[in-house]
């Protein structure tokens, strides 16, 4: 029997499990009416029409069963060996998967000198960051130790995310809902295909540089723009960010003086040590320490967040996932500026370049541990609610 | 030949303007991939699917000519009596509408003394605030003089609200988009039957109030639930919002304690000066001073922002359209609480009661001078962006 | 030997015990040049220098041992009920002190329930809140159980404070650093007149009504101004304050709309929910919640922190000790505001009423459990830098 | 006669002009009562006590009349040069003053290439920044042109500086109260001697670095530390910074870590874009955009201010001026950091350099247009009051 019929089966019960309210009405909000007092109504254009799926009801499936697991663990994390090892194990012996590891990974002395593990470490399959593509040799993933796996995981697969089951060790994180003591029954029901998933979407960002060197290192995933012209070579970047794009200062102590436009239009100029371009993902992380606020990752937006602006009245902006945003530096900007994606990549950004975002069509399917809104908001409460300051106040 | 054939006609032309971006997806978001990796897919529900209009192309039209319109007039500013003259004449001789005016208005002396334009108000429709229901009988709405009007044209609504035009005098405002320079034109062209509108959501908030006395004053959208027990009758009030239901510390000192569920969990406990929870259109309103982000109108969400909160981590959170919010009084709460909803109606919370709130599917339907995006970041522009505190920062 | 002479052999050594920092210089900060460049210098005026002890080594002596003790209990909190029993009869039997306890806290029926302890009550003096006068009476006092009794203590005094112990049972605050377990061998060391001190600034408030009603009931500070006129009585009334005074806009849904006058000069006008002028004291109390800094108690300073105000770019203001503020209803007000003090006594201002604000030289004489500095930042360390939220930032 | 003797003749006239409040207390705050209650007083100490004189009336006067002034212009700004050369005659030929200019203001060719102005400046004695010291040979200094030119000015006097009287041309800022209109009368009525002051506190920077690179440039306020041993060079440099010390990421977009000691207590560890350390004159600067409240700068006191914290609830901190803050590297820290002194000599921090701060004793006499209060104050209303955001509030 294929895991797909499996799939089908599940459908009658575990779209909605008994524990489950019944919610009734989308997560994303009840379709308004059309009609708008006795005579006016909607004007209906079938071809602007778009069909979603009720984000509370999105659940992962398996055409075939899956064969490959990458694991990705945080380092220089000692706490994380055992685990480690535990869990590739597990996968390797008892689900008979093939387990794909980042080399360096295994290069770390307290994996390499444990002969045990040697054995089955020879059975890994190994790969290389930046120079080996393992996008479509991957069926799903396991993160192993913080929120920074899953952007490294993120930051891995620049089309298409296999679906991403993501443990903390430690204290719960936003993006690591599972809880490592029971992880034998938990993979094991992931991989028979039963779980509810969060689409985290993540924003498509490209990079033009104008006036760019030929000796330039070329990388990424780099297209040089030619016109014929020798000398005006263009090279046009691109990434998929799961948290934000920052565009700052750097090593300037001067503040920075970008441009933003919106769809085309400039919308202002932000002047103050940057601006972060967020996912609802992203809106937990650095934006929050600049000010913003935390959006569910099931609310279809991108977040604008001036860090520490010039002007005292400029608050975070939360615009519509399908804007397309554009940041240059302003003319009267006195220095470059900087810019990096979630948190890597950093690159300098000068007159003339510019950095286009939007929505991205791959989002990472994360898995939850148990539905999209109570994930979240148990990450809250651990987080922030629970954290009481106990400034006294009157009376 | 019919407006509505006139709608047909604009199909091809109006749903792109010349000036308009050609957006390359949705302003929602693009539909993201359904396959993650090789071999893991999302599990089609076709139950759950929603079908959205692009709200970038969202645009009004009519089944029939409209016939009435009312018109709400900001009180208690002079300036306004003379713009208001002109366009209730405007309307009456000129467009052979009927106009509905509320009766008040029409008693200010400014206006009931002045005789020329005494003759015209014997055609109009008058109405009491609270008393006379009007929602089937007015086909559009113009609103003259500020935010409030618009506030105030929703409350009368508690169910389809028909297309809303605003006009501001002085400074433009966020809901106020039409300068009133070329009134005529505009509302000509409206009428004909040519205009981008945005949805903007209201919130269907629901107080429940146990232990009622019987000599309570019943209005509003009240029912008065009884279960055979003359002690404990319960009453139920209706209402629709536009920005934002605040729940505070009233006539207090004292900190409110409010309980929040979401989807019937209990995800904290608000302990401050209250808590606002507001539409993206209330965002730029009481949740701005409060710390909140400014949210589009066209994001699907509801904002939580606390007021003052105890806890200093605590920050604004922006949850999806979909969900259901309930807030209560805590148990260890030593004072009531306060509720109003967009400033009206407030009322006092006892222990046992609730206020449930989700988002309605009554949109307020506004039109708009350009477009949804175009039109709020003008706003920005005016309101926020262009007040720039000048000081000065090193170097 | 009398304390007094006790106290002077304790200069030598207490002053800079071992354990504490050799400052270079005044807490207070060193005193500045007074010569500018060759040519320049300040005008001396000794009419106008101030003489101030460096508030690091400011401390405690007595000219006479002390012979009676007030007891501030904080009320339902059954927790506290042991050790108040405890520390009580250890003032009275072992101390040989008169102890001070109002009259509602010995009515408590888990108090005036235990025979074993009603013996001991007979011995204690009682009072009645804002009927008796006990400042002139008490030596020394001690509170028991949270911020909320050094409040009171404050409010019993409304000129010279006696010297204040406070105790913590559960979190440590920023007004109680005493912890409870070794209460004897603390208590009596500070009998014995060794404690370094913070003088914890208040304000001197005093609010100024027209037209009051005649049967206005006479109460608090009240002094009733008459000039002959029977119709147009003014009645003032003065509070001190430890932590703040609150303006703000009562039980009305309405912004507040206050003029903030600074040595008789109009500043500005805060439109918002309200307007909060605190000590440092109070800085971390509601202040800090509406958005302000933290103030060190030892910064001569008062805090004017804005509620919610509309204008997005006010922000908290710091002004030195010495100025008058005044605080009326603005001209364009709607509404009325309301005014509280310490949280107490909460009131109405009306149009032409006034609330004028300055620095008491009345202020509580705080012991502390190390010195000024230590303390402050054992609380802050408490109470906000150890409650980090876990937000993930990218990296 | 000697201008000490009209300064003299000044005081009875002066000190209290007619046209200010008389102020019922210092601005410093009134001298707080030294007996607590019946029986407690303050500990008399002598020799910890300061003399202040009160800060309102504070005021300039000569020992000598000056004859040398140092004028400082904003550069790469056209609008400056035409009152800059009218100030530099009138000074020259109608006071007889010696003007300081920097070298490099009159090799800019608008003002090298203009004949006129040419012989004028033969009499003016140059300098060049970093190289030569001016810092005993300028009696008073006059800055054009906004709040930067008095950071500069600050930068070049290491200890004792002369009086400034700085002029803003366009918009007021708040180091620059004199409009340039009436410039003439303005100068003459200073130079002889008749103005208040505010004293502008510095802070005194000491920057330690461990295992210094020999070769490293040896400039600024440098002191080699050597102690016979060669591996081990320690290098000390100090700067007084008017506005604020900076401790930043850099170029780095890992969030900095670093320990904050006061008075040789570690407080906390500041995790984020770094910390910010002001004086109340730069409260008002990069501060009060990260969140700081304003100070008003005859507040005695150093704000801390987390720059976009991991903490969200770390809040800035205000203390008293004569604290001694240390700023080190933490153990963790994975990267450096980065310093700068009001914007300028950026540097990287290593584990185990220290940045040692307190309040210096040599501040910046600034002449006020006014007073302290009012100048203040109307830079406030400039800057921050006037400046609504019109965002509409409910109702």
């Amino acid at each position: 029997q294929s895991p797909r019929s499996a799939a089908s089966q599940l459908r009658v019960t575990d779209i909605s499990p008994p524990n489950t309210i019944m919610r009734p009405q989308s997560l994303h909000g009840p379709s308004p009416v059309t009609t708008f007092g006795p005579k006016a109504c909607m004007l209906q254009n079938p071809h602007t029409v778009m069909h979603i799926q009720d984000p509370a009801s999105q659940r992962l499936t398996w055409n075939k069963p899956p064969k490959s697991v990458l694991v990705i663990k945080k380092i220089r994390d000692a706490s994380l060996l055992q685990p480690f090892k535990e869990l590739c194990m597990f996968l390797t012996e008892m689900k008979d998967l093939i387990v794909y590891v980042e080399k360096k990974v295994l290069e770390d002395p307290a994996i390499s000198d444990d002969e045990n593990f040697g054995a089955i470490t020879k059975k890994f399959c190994t790969f290389r960051d930046d120079l080996d593509d393992i996008s479509n040799r991957v069926d799903f993933i396991i993160c192993l130790g913080g929120d920074g796996t899953l952007l490294y995981a993120s930051s891995l697969f620049q089309e298409s995310v296999p679906p991403v089951m993501a443990f903390h060790l430690g204290s719960l994180g936003f993006l690591t809902p599972f809880k490592f003591d029971t992880y034998q029954s938990q993979v094991t029901q992931i991989i028979e295909g039963n779980a509810a998933i969060v689409l985290r979407s993540r924003l498509k960002v490209r990079v033009l540089k104008e006036n760019c060197e030929k000796k330039a290192r070329v990388d990424d995933n780099c297209i040089i723009l030619t016109n014929g012209d020798v000398e005006s070579s263009r090279r046009a970047v691109q990434y998929q960010v799961l948290n934000e794009v920052v565009v700052d200062r750097g090593p300037s102590s001067y503040l920075s003086n970008v441009d933003l436009f919106l769809d085309g239009h400039l919308i202002t100029t932000v002047q103050g040590d940057g601006v972060i371009v967020s996912t609802p993902t992203g809106s937990t992380a650095y934006a929050v320490a600049a000010g913003a606020s935390m959006i569910h990752p099931n609310v279809p937006a991108i977040m604008i967040t001036p860090i520490c602006p010039h002007s005292l009245s400029f608050r975070p902006i939360v615009v519509p996932a399908g804007v397309e945003l554009k940041i240059m530096l302003s003319r009267e900007a006195r220095n470059t500026a900087w810019v990096s994606f979630d948190g890597r990549k950093r690159q300098e950004i000068c007159h003339g370049d510019s950095i286009t975002i939007t929505t991205s069509c791959f989002p990472v399917p994360s898995i939850c541990f148990r539905d999209p809104v109570n994930d979240w908001f148990e990450s809250l409460a651990q987080c922030i609610f629970k954290v009481f300051s106990k400034v006294s106040r009157t009376p």
